[in-house]
């Protein structure tokens, strides 16, 4: 705020003394992040704010972002194109939305049965994840980085318990994605209905279940209300990342101190917006629970028909060239780092929760 | 790297041009980084490195960072009183070093049967976490900030299997800080030898067990040559952070560009420390599993025991006062966020890992 003000003040400057300001001025660039949130939307809208500051303090303001939600300037998932084209600057959304584009795009926000939070970091950052992302953005003149997490998804409100695979033929369940489409394979009728009408869905039985987001997001949504069993637990969106993407033109043209001020906000807000929902989650679960909802867990036979519909469904997109080795280096990936994941630290908080009760 | 070139073109232009350069030069510090590891120590020092370079570049330059090693200016523990006393400008380090100073810095490194990673980056970014370090830090006039975390440390190397928690009594183990002391509960022989000791301990007989940090650094030390049972997952530190601390007049001179740019650097070193860590646990372990080493867990009698141990030694250190409100608010979080981790990604995990096999 302060330099802000100065950086103002020396703008009014720059009248007086043409010849010392122009460098600065010329410095100063305002920049419009398109986003797939309505304004306001909890956790990824915050998300979205938390990379735009972060980019505007740590450039010193030579970068303001200003964000256009859904619908401002472009809609939800248009944004997209909008950036490819370089209509707008950059967008903040999760990168599944765009498979229609490339199928790949899905292993940057998640697949079924895919990675937590915590293993997408590794593969990204310690791993082969960044630079196919990076193939993957010079195909359509994007630059993207991982920049939030909702951590794992929540496996939904059903309005029947669910007691074996059997109970999802044809139950009618909204779910969009890779994961939709799994259940697909279930015999489930998957029906992809906009947010907003989803209660009004579940409440007349238009819908016999459907998938969100997490107790925070959950909770406000007001499922609890409409249908009583809740599946903490689910297959579809293990941790949904999101992504800030500019265009790469754009991108290019940036100084080297402003571009790593973008891929570090991009990282402060992965941080950031993770902290946010799983801290949130943890106490929207306890008044759930307080409400009377019914807390579940799938029976392992439902697990393991998720999990061979999920691979199915994975290896249905292979295009021999690039999805392919998308998609075989995450499973790699997954599988080593889940190995010392589970061992180490899944042993550990299994064992401490039920030790401390 | 091209950056640098131009600044260092800049400096050597402000002879021809004396009216337009002292803003540049003035703007420009260097600031000394003492640190707790030897130079090259894998993870801890590459942390460092992240972080130090990560200042250098998100503040343009004008910020250049210059690490010295554990030695070079001060002792590995003595960086604490270094940078307290403006000796040096700040440390990187793990804060349970500094429980002689006050016993609750443990918390913001790790203490046992604690927090894991992600949930110490909740209480710490969307709980009271990082306000009651600075809360912490205000005292010895210190300003800090998390800045890496090394995972869930494995359980340890034992010359013999434990089968129970009578095992440990009059067990000649290495574990140092709190871990230690909660360990010597269960009647084990603690004892805090220096890390280039250990192995030569352990072949001789003189130590039956040592915990040290995980597979990639255990692997490194040639533990398995002379112990054979692996316990993965362990009690004592399940998620050991590492602090990013400077001098509180240092910080409080800084622009507030500087200021973003020293706290963004520090989540970055956290992400890219974290991925690095257990990005690299994965691989050693498979190759220790090939060496013939016993992977082993603990049975739940052990975990029980260790649970009351470290439950004890926590509260030992009540001192109605500042402690008190670090450990209460440390518990609260913890109660919070992992029953909703252990709910949602937790049975995700163990169910995805067994389903895939």
């Amino acid at each position: 705020m302060n330099r802000r003000s100065f950086l103002a003040t020396s703008a009014l400057g720059a009248a007086a003394a043409p010849l010392a300001a122009p460098a600065l001025a010329q410095g100063r660039r305002k920049l419009t992040m398109v986003t797939s949130w309505p304004r306001g939307m909890a956790g990824v809208h915050d998300s979205a704010v938390f990379s735009a500051e972060a980019i505007g303090a740590l450039t010193d303001g030579t970068l303001e972002v200003e964000i256009r939600s859904a619908g401002e300037l472009v809609g939800a998932f248009e944004v997209f194109d909008a950036v490819s084209s370089g209509q707008a600057d950059m967008y903040h959304s999760a990168d599944y939305y765009f498979v229609n584009q490339h199928p790949a795009f899905a292993f940057f926000a998640t697949v079924p049965f895919g990675m937590t939070a915590q293993e997408l970091s590794i593969w990204y950052h310690h791993g082969e994840g960044a630079a196919l992302h990076d193939e993957l953005g010079q195909i359509f003149g994007v630059k993207s980085f991982l920049a939030g997490n909702t951590g794992a998804q929540s496996g939904g409100w059903f309005r029947r318990e669910i007691t074996g695979p059997e109970d999802f033929q044809g139950l009618k369940f909204r779910m969009p994605g890779l994961g939709g489409k799994a259940l697909g394979k279930l015999g489930a009728s998957v029906q992809n209905i906009p947010g907003g009408e989803v209660y009004q869905a579940l409440s007349t039985g238009a819908l016999d279940a459907t998938e969100w987001v997490g107790p925070w997001a959950d909770e406000k949504a007001g499922f609890y209300e409409v249908a009583r069993f809740y599946y903490t637990a689910g297959f579809h969106e293990p941790g949904s990342a999101l992504t800030l993407t500019l265009n790469r033109d754009l991108y290019d043209s940036l100084t080297p101190q402003q571009q790593n001020a973008v891929e570090t906000a991009a990282i402060l807000g992965n941080e950031k917006t993770t902290a946010l929902f799983l801290g949130e989650n943890a106490g929207a679960l306890e008044r759930l629970r307080q409400s009377g909802v019914t807390l579940s867990s799938f029976p392992e036979s439902v697990w393991d028909a998720f999990g061979e519909a999920a691979r199915a469904t994975l290896e249905e997109a292979r295009d021999g060239d690039l999805y392919d080795r998308v998609l075989d280096s995450y499973i790699a990936s997954m599988k080593r780092s889940s190995s010392w994941l589970q061992s180490s630290e899944g042993t550990y908080r299994a064992q401490r929760d039920r030790a401390l009760g």
